[in-house]
């Protein structure tokens, strides 16, 4: 099998009749149309064996989380996905790998009518790129645009993700483990609620590096404070049940698998915010404000900082 | 160093001031507007240490060819390069090779006035996978477009990089040696020209593969045949000088390095064609016809057929 056939076997199937380009998947160069007054978003995502996930992993959970993941990019935006591109680095041809792999990727991406127009695949070390493009109307949603004043909210619970790593390999699983094990494996991208929120909320961010990094991250780029309540983090009953309230807290502080998002909202559309969030069935909580300092505080009950030392996942 | 100071310092310069992103490098996604008409085409391909490139290959070569290798792809469709996405993932923070590899992918970047607006950056096995994205007017240039009667039209001289690959570690090197080397290091993409072949060609395809892989991928898409005249193939007096003229002919034939282009163009315009390309300073040669046949044939003066068995490279 070569890569005209791997391609044509488990990836071509992946574009979308609802959603083809303009130029299908086998050209030089996948080509799209854009409707006037769209703007395009486009990220980059790579996940690589040892790294983003272990060598005995699930296929299928390594191509959903593969989409979900660079979904979640796009969510923080608040724009609509549309296309995907693969580039697939894989060591041989394992044919039941690729069919699990293209079978989880396929899944996710269909839940968000998300088509796979082209890539590339080559030789070499076990890793997956995916480059995700969405359509926005106007202006997106992005870090920059956090205001004084501006209510934090977040979607879900969080640390669930982070909960799951170290239950991975165990069994049998009761029902809270396996929650959290699903957190982990199929997480969601919350597009539907961030286009909701395009024009609502002054800023968003996905929780990729844990709250206390992205937060962070949002402060910076808006150049504003944030303080956070650490009571008032949205944590699952599984998660505490499974770890106990110290260690969960810690998890929903600086874990960042669950790819939840942040958003920034002003006070007068708060309400307007939570009625899309339960129109949606979405969970969002409010965990904190932004502030007029210049960095971000975590306060316990007791009112101490606890985000002094922040603890968010360093990528090198 | 972390991930976020390293693409400050060796990655945030390489977008251009005079053709920034609506949304800048360190958000979620980067943005982009779309003038009205335009279409956006979209190629990934990925270079793997050791499969792609020498481990102990040039850093700035690596960036370079990163860079042309992908705006290749985005010459075969006829459209204007304008933003790229890195992915990069590196064994460790050698900053010295992240600097010349810096250096030689924005030497690349700059020639076409390309962005780099955004990407990713994982520890890992030395891989890298540039997105790259263009804009087209209207419909692109495509495999598929060939028509029976076209001549088939060819960019440059074929084979001088695949006879690179033999000299790499030489030295001293005389000026042909310098030449060929030059030709698989700095490889150019036709863009201009193929932008100006827009509306007069009938189809197009970069030659990566080797030309009677990628002459085979044309007939196979367009559902045509080719026959080819193996004398009329441009070799450079480089190639013929160091390897000799039937060694030269293997490697023009078999060789996909140069990442020159093949046309198919309707009698009707040839001369316009042929004017366009000496404007551009471009060598175009016709080598061949598309026929009514189903298969792609290379015939020698003696009148055989010596594409019996295709030697394009294979990726598996």
């Amino acid at each position: 099998m070569d890569e005209f056939e791997l391609i044509k076997k488990y990836f071509a199937p992946l574009e979308r009749r609802d959603n083809p380009a303009l130029v299908r998947n086998g050209d030089d160069a996948a080509v799209i149309g854009v409707p006037q007054g769209k703007n395009i978003t486009l990220s980059v995502d790579t996940l690589v064996e040892g790294v983003h996930f272990l060598p005995n992993a699930s296929p299928e959970m390594v191509g959903f989380r593969a989409a979900a993941i660079n979904l979640s990019d796009i969510a923080a935006m608040g724009a609509e996905p549309c296309y995907a591109l693969l580039s697939l680095v894989i060591p041989n041809n394992d044919e039941e790998w690729l069919q699990n792999f293209s079978s989880g990727l396929g899944e996710c991406l269909d839940k968000y009518n998300c088509s796979l127009i082209g890539g590339d695949t080559a030789r070499g070390p076990l890793a997956i790129s995916l480059t995700m493009v969405g359509s926005v109307s106007g202006y997106p949603l992005t870090r920059t645009g956090a205001k004084v004043g501006d209510s934090i909210l977040v979607s879900g619970t969080l640390g669930d993700a982070s909960g799951a790593l170290g239950i991975l390999n165990k069994a049998p699983l009761d029902a809270h483990e396996k929650f959290l094990i699903k957190r982990y494996e199929r997480p969601l991208a919350r597009i539907n609620l961030s286009m909701s929120l395009l024009g609502i909320a002054n800023s968003a961010i996905d929780v990729s590096d844990g709250l206390l990094a992205d937060a962070g991250h949002i402060a910076a780029a808006s150049d504003v404070g944030i303080d956070l309540l650490a009571s008032s983090i949205p944590i699952s009953e599984s998660l505490s049940s499974v770890y106990g309230e110290k260690k969960a807290l810690e998890f929903a502080l600086s874990g960042g698998d669950d790819y939840e998002l942040i958003y920034t909202v002003p006070n007068e559309s708060l309400a307007e915010a939570y009625s899309i969030a339960a129109k949606e069935a979405i969970k969002l909580t409010k965990i904190g404000i932004v502030t007029d300092g210049s960095r971000l505080r975590c306060f316990s009950d007791e009112n101490q900082d606890i985000a002094l030392k922040t603890k968010g996942y360093k990528h090198f």
